[in-house]
């Protein structure tokens, strides 16, 4: 089958092999989100080889569950061993034997066919379109802060960077009624932010606006940058909260005097539960599309993830079908 | 009167001028201990320029609130402006003008006199020696971490370092009936912290026990170097909570993706209430001797700071008497 694989190297491929796992269900991938995770582990985060891709929406061609077969479905991406603690809890996303979709030890969804336990899947509404599902999972992620962090409309709130994944915190965090200000580097973005219920916004360095540097309850940094994290400490009241959510490959180098002399409080912040974020999605309150600035064949996939690293871009989505 | 100063070099002195400040209590101090702070502000840290030290203890010779000439104290560290919100709300810890002995733009402890507003100072009972009551100030940071984080019988926790700060912690973890393990690099001060209540000690780097990765519910980094945080991050559970104690001059390099991925809770902990910490000295519980390794007179304070750099070391005690 034709898939974007990564071995050291960013490459198309058209005779990868099909990837079936016992127990599991066969989906054949109609549309996926590359993501900043994606290009972090082409930089050499996390030592991942294999297929790539996480964000994704398919049909299910074979299941051991009879029932989900023809299904249009959308995937948790952390597939957890099943028998320890933390799956019997039902988090299957700290498991440490976990395999997670395109990012460890499990070929993802830059692919004809991804393979995923059913219990992973969830079936998309047909009133939600696919290139709408595809943002179930990181819009999943933008909802976790909400379940980690008591956010209300007392809370004022600072978002560090103006992209994709900043945009989705936007829209979960206009659901709370709080206070949003958005500080990033691009005047369309912010925009979108305005648009997506931000309050406030800033273009430019937080450094520019010294007079908002601690005065937020909670910064979330979500600029994909390492001096994002930085500027997230300065903007937050003593005894605030600091939302991390970008993964690097790099080291941040950090003033940790900054953190003990304020009393922060850093939560880092992954995977979030998919239901809430299906059900915004199906609601049809939000309109997602305005986010995906670019569309491929998964054929030019490399040529894609150029594309997706440059400043300006928002999503882009490769088409598989 | 005698002093000891840092201008960008750590000098005695003798003729430094009292300490008055309008409102405040003018305290003999009777003796002080060097912190970590201390050095790390000789190396640069926080910018300070004054008269050094913040934790003593002393007779009042002067004072506003008369009852309290005579008396012999302990002293809060932070004096806040007392109008703004942070005041109003009995935390001047956090107030964003407040001055901090010996830290921020107030002269400190290491002199024959200090100032302080009579609201930051506790009497301390006759049956409490100088020396044990120099504690007050670093137990009362400790005594923070359990004010910050909640501990308890079933909480599984590693103290990252074997110093004097580390003890203290391990003295505090001890009354709430956690499992303690510690890692540190000094035999002779792991036995120390056994003695104080540790479970569980192991000597060397955390890298020598892979097997302890990813095992504790908290991690308390107290060993004053910029590579114990990274330590720490590693020797909690997914979703565990790391302390932040050290404060440091120098930037630390951080893999925050490690943040991040394992939904890690970092909170900083600076100063605490002196109450609970001034309780537990006076309960007569705990001897805090054993934490002394060298007395000197103020005059030899520069040789002191010397001595109390010694990875050998714990507390320095500086005699103004």
């Amino acid at each position: 089958m034709k898939a974007l694989r990564f071995d050291g190297k960013l490459q198309f491929v058209r005779d990868a092999d099909l990837p079936r796992r016992e127990g599991e269900a066969l989906v054949q991938v109609i549309c996926a989100g590359i993501c900043n995770t994606d290009l972090e582990i082409v930089n050499g985060y996390a030592g991942f080889r294999g297929t790539l891709g996480h964000e994704f929406v398919g049909r299910v061609v074979e299941s051991p569950e009879g029932s989900l077969v023809g299904r249009r479905v959308v995937g948790e991406i952390n597939a957890g061993c099943g028998g320890c603690l933390r799956c019997v809890d039902s988090d299957p996303r700290h498991c440490v034997h976990r395999t997670v979709l395109g990012i460890k030890g499990r070929d993802g969804a830059f692919a004809e066919f991804l393979s995923l336990p059913p219990r992973n899947l969830l079936e998309v509404p047909d009133s939600v379109s696919d290139e709408a599902a595809v943002f179930v999972e990181p819009l999943a992620a933008a909802f976790n802060i909400i379940e980690q962090v008591s956010i209300g409309s007392a809370s004022d709130v600072v978002v560090v960077g103006d992209g994709k994944l900043a945009q989705l915190i936007v829209l979960v965090l206009a659901r709370t009624g709080c206070s949003i200000t958005v500080i990033g580097k691009h005047e369309d973005k912010l925009e979108l932010a305005r648009a997506y219920g931000a309050h406030r916004v800033h273009l430019g360095d937080s450094d520019l606006v010294p007079e908002w540097h601690g005065c937020f309850d909670i910064a979330i940094e979500a600029s994909g940058s390492p001096s994002g994290l930085a500027s997230a400490l300065k903007l937050v009241k003593p005894r605030g909260t600091v939302v991390l959510k970008s993964t690097h490959h790099s080291l941040t180098p950090l003033d940790t005097s900054q953190i003990v002399v304020n009393e922060l409080n850093i939560v880092g912040s992954r995977c979030g539960r998919f239901a809430p974020a299906l059900d915004l999605v199906a609601s049809g309150e939000v309109d997602l599309i305005p986010l995906i600035s670019r569309r491929f064949p998964i054929e030019d996939g490399v040529f894609a993830f150029e594309q997706a690293k440059l400043p300006s871009a928002m999503k882009v989505i490769l088409h598989t079908a």
